[in-house]
């Protein structure tokens, strides 16, 4: 004998997000049917279909949305700048400082030559449109320390040459609260470069 | 900024999840919407509304099933023997094995007084009635080796007790493929006590 079959298509499509293994999938759909949490699943069921019909990217900056434009490009009481970041998960980290008052542009993706995501990939053709439309008084480019972060942060940089605007990319060095010790070498590098008058 | 409504809405029904933290929720918020799950993620929110409205308890046994009966009790063919196991997943368990052809008692729970679960509370009253309608070759009680299960084990043969019916508990000792070097005493001792001639 083996499940009822709703109850396997229910395991299978737990296992399809990522990280959910066939054991954890399992408990989720015991969970999900449990008379106590029928209300719950009902919930996230609705949310799922809710979220997937209506999410849609801002047509301007490429941050998720619910409508065409994003709460950001709609309000005009931002400054006159522009953070240039990987995905929308970044725009709330910067947003959750309350240290940046700007705009934002999402790349969606870095460029990568080990995962073959090339310029054409990500979010370029709108933020170089953007330009067009308006002079910005500076740009931050706040893509990842990665390999790949620095690659798309180097490539942005050549497409800005041509304009004449200020072009930053965000500071590198020391994390905070962090012991000297478990800090690598190139942080430490980055770190000693960035030294600044106390 | 915040994300938009329907996107944290998402992102907490994940969260309802056993096992799903805020950080796993957000990154099954973002694959959800992710133009490449989009079908995947409608399917996933079907399954989970077709098995809460549809999955049920089979009325004999209290294995899940999606109707009143499930495949076990209406299969004719099955022996005349009862196991009698804490949940649906053991069922799936023992059935893997093909070693059991008997039918199923699923107890929905085992009698525990840590966690406050009295016999009352598991799925004995329809246990006890279906000696009542039928009278199985034997019994064995499979519940884990636990505390717990061992409370509820000794608790269900004395309400057997006055039945005409042989009762067995399964057989405790090593588990498959495992070095002695790792195995806890208890369970040495219970290997000792259920040693067999070769």
């Amino acid at each position: 004998m083996k499940y009822p079959k709703r109850f396997s298509d229910l395991i299978e499509s737990f296992e399809t997000l990522p990280g959910i293994g066939p054991k954890t999938a399992e408990r989720l759909a015991f969970y999900s049917i449990n008379k106590q949490n029928k209300e719950t699943s009902k919930k996230l069921s609705k949310a799922i279909i809710d979220a997937v019909d209506n999410i849609c990217e801002c047509e301007k900056c490429g941050m998720i949305a619910d409508e065409a434009l994003c709460e950001i490009c709609k309000d005009d009481s931002r400054e006159n700048k522009l953070m240039i970041v990987e995905n929308s998960k970044d725009v709330i980290s910067f947003e959750k400082t309350g240290a940046y008052k700007g705009r934002y542009h999402v790349l969606g993706g870095l460029i990568s030559p080990t995962n073959g995501t090339s310029p054409e990939d990500i979010n370029l053709d709108k933020l170089m449109r953007r330009f067009d439309e308006n002079k910005y008084e500076e740009v931050v480019i706040a893509t990842s320390s990665t390999i790949d972060g620095e690659i798309t942060a180097m490539y942005i940089k050549k497409l800005l040459a041509r304009l004449d605007i200020k072009t930053y990319r965000i500071g590198y060095g020391l994390p905070a609260s962090t012991d000297i010790e478990y800090v690598d070498e190139i942080t430490l590098i980055k770190s000693l470069e960035a030294k600044k008058e106390m």
